[in-house]
């Protein structure tokens, strides 16, 4: 498999009808957001479906103000959704009428290619990972995001599924995000780096450097380019940055925090003398360029990695922009076969052990 | 004790005579900024007098570059340095006469009342541990610094010294994280935080759990706000952030990173157009404010804390300016008795156990 090759077969399945499940009860703004968000979503993928799960005496008076969205909408009714605060285990038992468990089962049951919600992130994964099942050989499904760059943008995982992982997990982590890399981002030979405190082999904890010995001696998608530090994540060093669930939850939400700091103080810079506000007016057509840059809507997004298929959360807060880039990229995965190279990378690296020999009885 | 009693009691020594154990050959760009640094310190506290050890043949000549300071300098010659790259262990066995080593013993010695170096990390804490011993009571010792936040600054530990934790570490990083921000940030009632990947008291692995429920339930020098999440450190949500060393390493670094990515991508946003570069130079004085503000050399120096010595480790790469914020940082908690406080509040939150019955032989 060349990756030229996996660009050239994902582009031609573009064209391919893809339909999306929503969860339309799912983040604070919802279900207004999901419906214009949907809307944007169709200018990019105008021949893609969408189903949306939830109340429809509030769907279908939005859907009246969006008339060329209409026709590609189905609504499936249901009065329950899961709050925010649901317990996943709770949400498993009790909610199996609501809009994102239905999203998901519509998934599953092949009526659509991929599901994208803005709730729960806990209830979520739990939901997803019980309905749609882990990929054979992954044992455990990684949340992925993308981070902006100097140079771009980085996939980062794993950004809470898994708290404690071991050296096996945080290779299929690897593995995982290096092909999410090529299909969905089209990079041919991504480069992978292990989160670390130093750069040097000898550093960091005994998982880390086992994954490490692991990822340099065996054959994966794209380049293992070592271990990587915390400055590095901006610096753009590698396509793919590979974590633990608690270290990149926190380095995610660190650096969106360090973003906000950032715009912060710039605007009070610009606030704070008459000079400046003149400054910043004269400066603001490069401004409003770098604010697009890093808007947090622009990496908006959490990828369910590992999964038998696809399934994107949403940040709960976020608005119909933001929402449609989280549809962009389960339409992507979707298009692009993620899943089913996700499945032949596995069998190319490690091929089906030999029959067992029947023990006598 | 009272905080007000503390800030107090530390005013009236700053008159005491402070020596300061430099190592003047750690450091990329050592001695010289080491020299310079001490001079620039200087101005701030003009009682405070150093050691250099090193190569007196380099340092002599550059002490004639700056009058003001050599009567308070004394030089101990010495031939050895420690490698930026030497294992600590190497450091340790053969590294006995090097600048490095030769200032954590004045310390040990009461020659100098704080050790100050910008050499290898490693090598400076593994020193520190051997000659300085941790303090009674103390398990770890920590490394903790400064992180510049949206309303001032939060002091964050650890940063690497330790690499896995568990739960008591962490509440003995916490009660050192505190007395650090009374003592030498003068905040009388720090409130303290613990990263995690959620604030919810479910949320985390066993180990924060249990930090958070010892926290919770003991009497510790200023209130535990509970759990952090990773975008509370640049908002600036507590005083003193705690972690392990494995994400405190990554975050301060990834937070550093952030900064620069900032400030690289404003750069470019004014250089993009002769109206950006116009409006760059009417908002220059409030652009310079804020990389004052911003400024990591401000935030230069990593405190070890725990030790029964005060050790200061700079930044390899910082010049003369950020070594003397070192310096400073090294000198305050000598002048406010850090070290004192940290064990006069170990015997009051657990006093002395009983004398242990005396087995029968």
């Amino acid at each position: 498999v060349t990756s030229s090759g996996l660009r050239a077969k994902g582009k031609s399945n573009l064209n391919a009808s893809i339909t999306v499940a929503l969860d339309a009860m799912g983040g604070d703004f919802a279900p207004e957001m999901v419906v214009a968000g949907a809307d944007l979503a169709r200018v990019r993928y105008p021949n893609v479906k969408y189903i949306f799960f939830g109340d429809q005496s509030r769907i279908e008076p939005l859907l009246r103000e969006h008339k060329v969205l209409q026709p590609l909408v189905t609504i499936h009714h249901t009065d329950e959704a899961i709050a925010n605060d649901a317990k996943p285990s709770v949400a498993l038992r009790s909610g199996r009428q609501s809009s994102m468990r239905l999203a998901i089962d519509a998934v599953a049951s092949g009526q659509a290619d991929c599901v994208v919600s803005a709730g729960n992130t806990g209830a979520l994964m739990a939901m997803a990972k019980m309905v749609l099942k882990t990929l054979p050989g992954i044992h455990r499904p990684a949340i992925a995001s993308f981070i902006p760059t100097a140079i771009g943008e980085s996939v980062m995982l794993d950004l809470g599924a898994n708290i404690e992982c071991d050296a096996e997990n945080l290779v299929q982590f690897a593995i995982m995000g290096a092909i999410f890399a090529r299909t969905v981002l089209g990079i041919p030979e991504p480069t992978i780096g292990l989160l670390n405190v130093g750069a040097e082999q000898l550093k960091g904890n005994d998982v880390v450097k086992a994954a490490a010995e692991a990822l340099r001696s065996q054959p994966i998608p794209g380049r293992f380019h070592g271990f990587i530090e915390g400055n590095d994540i901006p610096g753009g060093a590698v396509d793919v940055i590979v974590t633990d669930g608690f270290t990149g939850n926190i380095a995610l939400k660190l650096a969106e925090g360090m973003g906000k700091l950032y715009s912060g103080f710039l605007q009070r810079s610009f606030r704070s003398s008459i000079m400046a506000t003149l400054g910043y007016l004269l400066a603001r057509s490069a401004f409003s360029k770098l604010r697009e840059r890093v808007d947090p809507r622009r990496y908006n997004g959490g990828m369910f990695l590992g999964l038998s298929g696809v399934c994107v959360k949403s940040h709960g807060g976020i608005d119909a922009f933001g929402f449609a880039n989280a549809i962009g990229v389960a339409v992507d995965m979707a298009v692009q076969g993620f899943n089913e190279r996700i499945s032949e990378e596995l069998l190319r690296l490690a091929p089906a052990p030999a029959p067992a020999v029947q023990l006598q009885q």
